[in-house]
């Protein structure tokens, strides 16, 4: 049944780079008229929204992988969506397509409009959710894939360590790690986030490292020293698991969020003289730029939580107008699981 | 001519942890009486020692690739010698010999006794003069080789810096760049040693790092930015290096000489997170653990030498007393080229 079209939509534009953790203000909530759609185009309507720890890298000026999002124009994002309007072949009302940032498009709106290979049909074999297989298989499940699988390496046998382990990407690594047969130990920020990790996803060991002294609580979880870090993190926690590390390891640089917020550079790790002593591979590592190993992981993430062997929360916030305070809750480490805001209902 | 054996024989041994830079009592010279050998056993007079970089680590107990030297035992060090005497089949007395860490022999005294595989004969095939062979082929030029061809694998038409680049392994590395058809870039510690490295040796420029704004040369001698980076000695150059780094760049931890004799580990390099953000791949290197292309390396760059495409300089100081003042000069980037000491005439 055809949906009526509002005269308006909504889209957040970047006003200002933030200074520090995000202000009211950095990003504004524009609503403006909704634009006629020209041959060759198509409308989408936005039911899920992505927020990922790498949005605030986007904000800033800093050097990184991607353009810096421009300012005043509309922040850069993951979507899922429905098409509601088409004037291009291939495309037909109803469908659901994802715009992702591998191919310039998905930004914080309720309404997008795309020309031909802005947007790719979600793969209709694919036996999760719409929500689960957006939430799970657009950046997180790929990105711990295939940064284990092509980065890390870890063998069976071999201590694995992950940082945000109670986070999107990091227990879907830690879960890996123990079906590859790892021994995994997670670090997280709060008892009740070690628990779920080592509770209900299987983990070895999960710390805290909120409470004193990490240093010897991970000494005590690796007795055999670590083999392969997965981190997330960077900074201090980073310093220690260096530390740690066993002759030719392997570290997979996935993300530095403790310096995300930082107004100027931190420190690098103290400990990376032993990147040279213990011969470690230290190696940056983003998602995007390995589209060739996207679908082999997709379908073995599926495969193991269809078995029950991956297991995964989702954070839910709904409402376009919400989409900033939820991404503020990632830098605080507020959010249980992936971070989705529903923009419209499926 | 059978030569007489002395009484004694001189030994250095490590007395005391060096705080910072290494103290006269760190290091104490022993005189000791020559020991009888034993069945089985050979000894060995010292023609050169080779001092290098590492001996600092290896006097500290840092974490590092092989144990501290002990205290009150013979400092460590590769050494090229002759048979004196010999209860040992397969070595006469004449052969050259060499002993090096590898194998748990070679330390800094005139005269050494070691068991069977202790010492392993001088290729008799190599054409460089036993100082040359000794001096590059013992440590430097598998070092150079090894490092860039296994580690920071440079290709044609990219950009190549290296630290130290005057400096014995560091001038090997930068010849093989420009052999590799590398745009390839130095930097050092004085005039004098830039414009060796250039006029002499043939890379395309060398910036001294003692001068200002070594970022904006660097940036000015890389229009293309950086791909590969051959490093040697860690701290604010390395950080400057960094920055500078094109994605999916490497980066071969050789060395980090900056911090070898700093009293508490320095901060690490505040670019870290541009191994995420460029994709950078850091990879720490002791070329003790490739003994599988070392022959290669020798014959490589040993063919390289006889066609005059690689030059090497050699820093020779007499007397095994001199040992420990010749050491120091290491690391004021006194010596030129490669720094041995003749303990005895050939």
């Amino acid at each position: 049944m055809a949906q009526s079209l509002p005269d308006t939509y909504k889209v957040w534009r970047l006003k200002r780079r933030p200074q520090g953790i995000i202000q009211d203000g950095d990003l504004e909530l524009d609503e403006v008229p909704m634009p006629p759609l020209q041959d060759g185009e198509v409308r989408v309507q936005t039911l899920y929204l992505s927020l990922d720890p790498t949005d605030r890298i986007w904000m800033s000026d800093r050097k990184q992988y991607m353009p810096p999002v421009p300012l005043d124009q509309p922040m850069r994002g993951p979507i899922v969506g429905r098409v509601v309007e088409s004037r291009q072949p291939g495309l037909q009302p109803g469908d659901n397509v994802e715009g992702t940032p591998q191919i310039e498009l998905g930004h914080w709106a309720d309404y997008l409009v795309g020309k031909e290979g802005d947007f790719r049909l979600v793969p209709r074999h694919n036996e999760l959710p719409l929500v689960d297989y957006f939430g799970q298989m657009a950046i997180v499940a790929p990105t711990a894939y295939i940064g284990l699988m092509e980065i890390a390496t870890p063998k069976a046998g071999e201590t694995l360590v992950v940082s945000t382990a109670a986070g999107a990407v990091g227990s879907i690594v830690g879960q890996i790690g123990k079906i590859l047969g790892c021994r995994t130990v997670g670090i997280a920020g709060s008892d009740e986030k070690c628990q779920w990790v080592t509770d209900e996803l299987g983990l070895d060991a999960c710390l805290n490292y909120k409470t004193d002294n990490l240093e010897a609580r991970l000494e005590a979880a690796c007795p055999d020293g670590i083999d392969v870090y997965f981190d997330n993190v960077g900074g201090p926690i980073l310093d220690t698991v260096l530390g740690q590390m066993n002759n030719f390891g392997r570290i997979a640089q996935c993300g530095t969020i403790s310096d995300y917020n930082a107004a100027t550079p931190p420190p690098g790790p103290t400990n990376y003289p032993l990147i040279l002593m213990r011969r470690l591979t230290v190696r940056g590592f983003i998602v995007l730029d390995h589209p060739e190993r996207y679908q082999e992981a997709v379908s073995e993430v599926t495969k193991w939580i269809l078995e029950g062997k991956i297991k995964f929360r989702q954070h839910i916030v709904d409402g376009i107008e919400n989409a900033v305070e939820a991404v503020k809750m990632l830098y605080r480490g507020e959010n249980q699981g992936k971070l989705l805001v529903r923009v419209a209902p499926e």
